[in-house]
């Protein structure tokens, strides 16, 4: 397969979530990291653009100029697809931009800061055929990918109760500081939008469980921690689920968990089974079945259903991790691009990013009204 | 210390609550069973008294009998206490007339089937001057007390958020059974009262996070599942809790989680630090804080607060359990009973018990009231 | 079952091996105990024996005292049992009189001090038709059993790797501290005898890994540290075994792994399968096949062998532990004594004594003579 | 600083370790791949540098080739570094004729196949100035490193006990099977050389214990297991460790630990404290103390070495694994390259390699001279 030319906006110098891109990227062989936008300050953004060896020129001042010079250029010079890893409140306006004119896109989580550009983007990206692919990135855990296809298969029954958590304790030294919780970007309604807790990190438990379901949540009853009164965001909250078809569950995050780092933790049950997963031991899945032992699944063993295998790159016993998963996102990326035969389940569409928005208003919407249910 | 002479209701032949109670009661030399209503059957109870060498002149029909019989004899002969191992509607009525009878209680849980009984049990034991010990048995695990104190000593600051989960399976291969789920007693609201699911393992959770933060749930909102519509009581559910100063935090208990054994997980973070702890696993506590690498603390170690180590019989590295967590409650009985100094946490009292009938009626409430918050 | 009427030597006032025999031998309601020689203070003995409401005219001088007075009792009165929890180096002099008084006896390990006497110990139970019960406890754990039961019936096939740990580190503080070294009686031959630590833990391990693979450890060839000049005795070590049938493994156990409690680690892997089993997570048991995923076994499931269910008293999912394995073998006395039908793996005999003293003897010789193997 | 232009000898197409040379080469943006000898097949090494687009002028058929060709190229053209991914016998003739011809050395494990090859590349490594890292990718994981800088700054006092183990099952399926066994290149010694599993994968366990705990194994006693008679490797082993300044220790490898996948396990002891670490739970590094309770440091902490803390490449809690500590020892490589100032722990050395062999050859010696002690 020919390699993507890759452009990106944003995640220049000194942005953490621009290496995860360009590790991302480079991981299989499938895209060469062509240009971009990749600064908003256009003379930091050439500097990085030497410092990791790129052509300057196809560095761009404005994701306009970019869209107009790369057009301008030959079909087989021309970049291909972009990663957008701006600042949150400026993803929908680039991806927006790129896709009308006509690059593959490949965007930061927020898609959007409302369920309104979300579905203008989701149109756009059936006008223009677009690849259009959301680095929800957490999918791409091969025991997550398992977990899906088991579920798929009907491994552990119909679904009858689902549990995510989401807990961090990042923001626990800032909020009790008066000074630090009102300088802080996510705590700025302007800049962060209507949600801290639930647009950050809730949405990623969220989309994690209907992926893993193949099931939609249906309605939300959310009571959000906002802590301090003088903090307009929340911090911390509680969701209850409903899900098709009667299921129930909850969907715990918190920015508070002072001492947590990144605890994901996923169960799903249903009437045969049901499993158990957490992000920061991502290796180990936990199948349990109604009257037997538990198994420990692990990833690239001959028992793994293929789309699991086929998300690794090594032999069992040897850990891939967090850069690897966000590989796979960009692996069927570029499949997709390329117009191979992909699986439904190999990254996160637009359609996720719709859901995760209205998830997120339908959150803040319920808490606001008293902890009354919404409707998805 | 002199032994305690203890009688028993119920808890005869093949009674596993009865194995308990009394492995507990035996564990420290504190106690020895002397008699008391040991069956429903009067001739099983006593083919059972003589298979486990009780003087069966000490074995009576009713708990009436007992309590004149008992009463009648002089003080130095006399049985001290009580353990109620009764089915669960009888509690309140065996508590009320041994409290009556002068006679110290060790009562399983659920103390009553409403509030107004357990308000009434409460005014009694004041009134009748007697020790009154519900078996809440994990709080009786020494990192359980571990955690309560730490919290006490304000290791992790000021609680900001609560989580306990209570996650078992036990009940999914009866509920997709038509007819097994109208069998079963568990499922019965004339013998089982109004909850299934949170009255039998939710209130444990709920005793638990009360009994180490020492703060009270005020208000609750909850969201119940049957599963099946001609199913009248809860198998799962999720309650959103709201405690004393404006701490929030979720109580999630299942018996559909499909293959769980008995999962209770509990979590707790405050502005300084927090605490995980896991029953399945009961001698690691790990303790986290602000900007350090996690601690996991286990018993029996020098490092421990006075409490737990108190609580433990033998030297670290040589785990204790379920059995010897519910010594400790007995071991503490005992010494309130020979009127000895005791800490507060070494035994669920009465007001526990008002406790947790509250937080089962206030959440059937809020399930049934379209899922609103009900003040405890 | 009639309640054995049963004696203790040694264990008395502040003896925690004595707590732990007491608890082991009321926990199933199958002995009572009735009097001994409690304490080699027949005074403190006799208060001891008050505190725990014993009958004092049962309390003895001496051992010799014990079997004179017992033997004259009428024999529905006498005590039937005796546990021995004196210091070590009686164990072997009380076993011997209590054995030829005709007494049944349960004996805390090392049995003896060297093989002779271990084999004439062996000698005089036959001849006497005494149970004679070993206390290597920790082949009472549900879980230690299951893996027993499981390679006896082929689970994991022909054995070909063993390994056992028994880390521990509580004479780290003592051993580097020249005075400390010099008073600790472990580290005195004269009391100790000829280990410390291969004697006092790694033939804990060694007896697992006979018991749990019922194969016979042919040779050994050991390197032990005093890790100072002039401490004369082991307190580290590392064992190469060599099994029956051309199997190999490691046994290393060592008190000086600061930190540490009580890590004993079992791993033992055959053509078909292996499995993992840690001490301090006792509820465990992974059992690993080839091609398939790791099951986790736990206790108290459908799933278990009969032998290895019948040696829990609780539900799935309600740990039982270190206490409960004790009582294990205590149950497995008590039906032998009473002639009921018992599996061979319900207690250890005077044979793993004697296998235990030998393992001990040649891992010493091979120390010594300059790590050779030596034959057991 | 400028990326390195890279060649690669082997790791061509369907080459599982080409991959993770690659991965790890791009993912710091450091180095660029220009050319090299794909294939053994020249026509295949061809083919596979158009689908991964590289310059096929900058493919040879022979290292000999490579080497004079690239010398007549213009200095800031010229490759500068090679990574050798060839078959084990291999590795020492390219790597001698690399070095001979000025290039930096990336080389695969085992660098030679005895002793004196070793000797010789380490000599040659010294008289040409060019940097030469062993691929020993354990030693890249920054909890591996933290804990080598932790005992570095004397956190665990004196080193007393060390313990490395590496369990593996994946030969299990072949040593049954009489064809089999007979027919894999691993147990064939015109191939493999005069070991299996102390070569493959008991040398990662060496190099990770001196890595760690800086100090020498100075000698060695090895039995070393084949399983069956016509097998002429060993496929199982333990080494007993003697290390500088009276230090013991073990060291355990198989390849027949049925179901094990890649167990990998640390353990080590000083006078102050320990630690334990376990290759497939990486991000996991359990520090002990004497007296205090255990810690958990997990990587990306401020808490952490600088060292480790340089080692990551994201925040904390989203896990890094097999390829990102692969992928340190590139950084550390290029770092070297550059002329820039390394750490002396960021990436093993020709020396490094020469102890690796010289280990092998030991234990083989031990294991054939009836188990006797070999120094180093």
């Amino acid at each position: 397969m020919k390699k993507i030319r890759l452009g990106m906006i944003g995640g220049g110098k000194g942005a953490f979530i621009g290496v995860a891109h360009r590790i991302a990227a480079h991981m299989d062989d499938m895209y060469q990291l062509v240009g971009g936008v990749l600064d908003v300050d256009y003379k930091r953004g050439l500097a990085f653009a030497k410092e990791i060896e790129l052509d300057t020129s196809r560095v761009y001042a404005t994701v306009e100029d970019f869209v107009k010079k790369e057009n301008a250029l030959p079909e087989n010079e021309r970049i291909e697809a972009v990663s957008i890893c701006t600042p949150n409140f400026l993803h929908y306006t680039m991806a927006k931009k790129l896709i009308q004119g006509g690059f593959h896109v490949i965007c930061e989580k927020p898609m959007t800061t409302d369920s309104k550009q979300a579905l203008e983007l989701e149109g756009l990206v059936k006008k223009h055929k677009v690849i259009f692919c959301l680095t929800h990135n957490y999918t791409g855990y091969p025991m997550v990918r398992e977990m899906r296809k088991l579920i798929e298969q009907g491994k552990i029954g119909k679904i009858q109760r689902v549990h995510g958590q989401y807990y961090q304790g990042w923001i626990n030294p800032i909020i009790h500081d008066p000074k630090k919780r009102k300088q802080i970007w996510r705590l700025d309604p302007k800049v962060a939008g209507i949600s801290c807790c639930m647009g950050d990190i809730g949405v990623h438990t969220f989309n994690l469980l209907e992926y893993i379901t193949q099931m939609e949540v249906t309605s939300v009853l959310a009571d959000l921690n906002t802590l301090y009164v003088d903090n307009p965001l929340d911090v911390d909250g509680t969701v209850l689920l409903r899900l098709g078809k009667g299921v129930k569950g909850v969907l715990a995050a918190t920015q508070i968990a002072t001492g947590e780092e990144n605890s994901i933790q996923i169960k799903v049950y249903g009437s045969k089974g049901g499993f158990r997963w957490d992000q920061e031991n991502p290796t180990y899945l936990y199948f349990l079945q109604e009257g037997k032992s538990a198994q420990v699944l692990k990833p690239g063993n001959p028992y793994n259903t293929k789309f699991s295998l086929a998300s690794t790159r090594i032999v069992s016993g040897h850990p891939e991790a967090f850069f690897e998963a966000f590989g796979n996102l960009y692996r069927g990326a570029a499949k997709a691009i390329r117009g191979k035969k992909i699986d439904a389940g190999e990254f996160p569409t637009v359609h996720d990013g719709l859901r995760g928005i209205t998830f997120i208003e339908s959150v803040v919407k319920s808490n606001k009204t008293g902890n009354k249910w919404v409707t998805l």
